[in-house]
């Protein structure tokens, strides 16, 4: 019998979205519970570290998005079809997350003056640098980011993608291999079902 | 025939540390290549995404300290004994590094009213808040992370553990079950003579 699963995360896409699409691609079912923000301060306490996302696998908690996303994506056949596909799923997983760190640290800089060095970092150096060579990866794999079939770092890549276009509309224009991937994963029929229900929900 | 993996780091410990104490457990034989850092603005071109460590497979290189570590570890039988272990080894293992990001903010801050800011935020708060579970799981696991067999998560904490020691003499001392997984793994017999005949190189 399949486990339990009760995702808790905030009503945003942020770190949750990437264990949503997963279970929507896998067609399994989960409680996809939203804390209400108001509520966070007294639900942080009982979490493992104090923060969210957490997956509770039959009852038992586990924290960290990517750890749950590489968990599901064993169960889902998305950790590419050998070791060393597997280690380049990591690599990119986490080259991007190195990205995505700039890009928050601009992002939720309030202080006028830092917030000029970080863009300029992030939008002129960072961004160029790492979605040309990730853009060239993808080209060249007919669309995706490791070997010739879907991994979970393709979801990876679409939510962090997605969320960074939304911060910042335009950003991925450049990258047509890139903006291609980001569409390719919304509209896995599955995923999309899932979230034309949820955003139903609202 | 195993592969044959050259290892691109700097003169130090820091995130290359983990995959030589990997190497040294798995008797798997590696060269140990140091970046000195007049070589490095040159080499940093040749990376794949400008940063270091780095681990050739067989002329292939693939970057990401974690990403390098998890695939030894499958190499070595320490992932843990089923997915559900595995997830754990990766949630604890990212779970230190958000510990680790925190201390790293203070030690590499240069303003002085920022870095006390920091100081406080490290020290007073996020030092206890996940050092105390972090011992009360190794506390309760008999000297181990995860389960009750060495995994990659107790070299994870071995080196960075080790590593936040270092910069801050005494920090480990209220966690003797932390304390003595640093020494375990440090003294794990191939890790030992591996440290020692890298000692005397210099
Ligand atoms: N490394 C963690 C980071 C989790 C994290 O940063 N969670 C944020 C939301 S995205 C959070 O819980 N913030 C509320 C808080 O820290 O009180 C992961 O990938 O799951
Ligand atoms: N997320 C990467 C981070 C790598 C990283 O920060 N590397 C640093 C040394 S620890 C580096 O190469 N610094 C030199 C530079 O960025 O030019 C990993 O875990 O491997």
């Amino acid at each position: 019998m399949a486990p339990t699963y009760k995702l808790y995360y905030f009503d945003v896409a942020g770190r949750g979205e990437i264990i949503r699409y997963l279970f929507a691609y896998g067609n399994q079912s989960f409680e996809d519970i939203r804390i209400p923000k108001d509520q966070w301060p007294e639900h942080k306490k009982k979490t493992p570290y104090g923060q969210l996302p957490v997956l509770e696998i039959d009852g038992q908690p586990v924290a960290q998005s990517y750890a749950i996303a590489r968990y599901l994506a064993k169960k889902f056949n998305l950790v590419g079809k050998n070791d060393l596909e597997a280690l380049k799923c990591d690599e990119l997983v986490n080259t991007l997350e190195d990205l995505l760190q700039k890009g928050l640290k601009y992002f939720f800089e309030n202080d006028p003056a830092q917030k000029e060095i970080q863009g300029k970092q992030f939008f002129d150096e960072a961004v160029p640098y790492y979605l040309e060579k990730f853009e060239a990866i993808v080209s060249k794999n007919g669309g995706y980011t490791v070997g010739s079939q879907l991994t979970w770092s393709d979801f990876s890549f679409a939510v962090t993608l997605r969320e960074l276009e939304n911060r910042h509309p335009g950003l991925l224009k450049p990258y047509p291999a890139l903006s291609g991937l980001v569409e390719k994963i919304s509209n896995l029929p599955s995923v999309k079902a899932w979230r034309e229900k949820s955003e139903q929900k609202k």
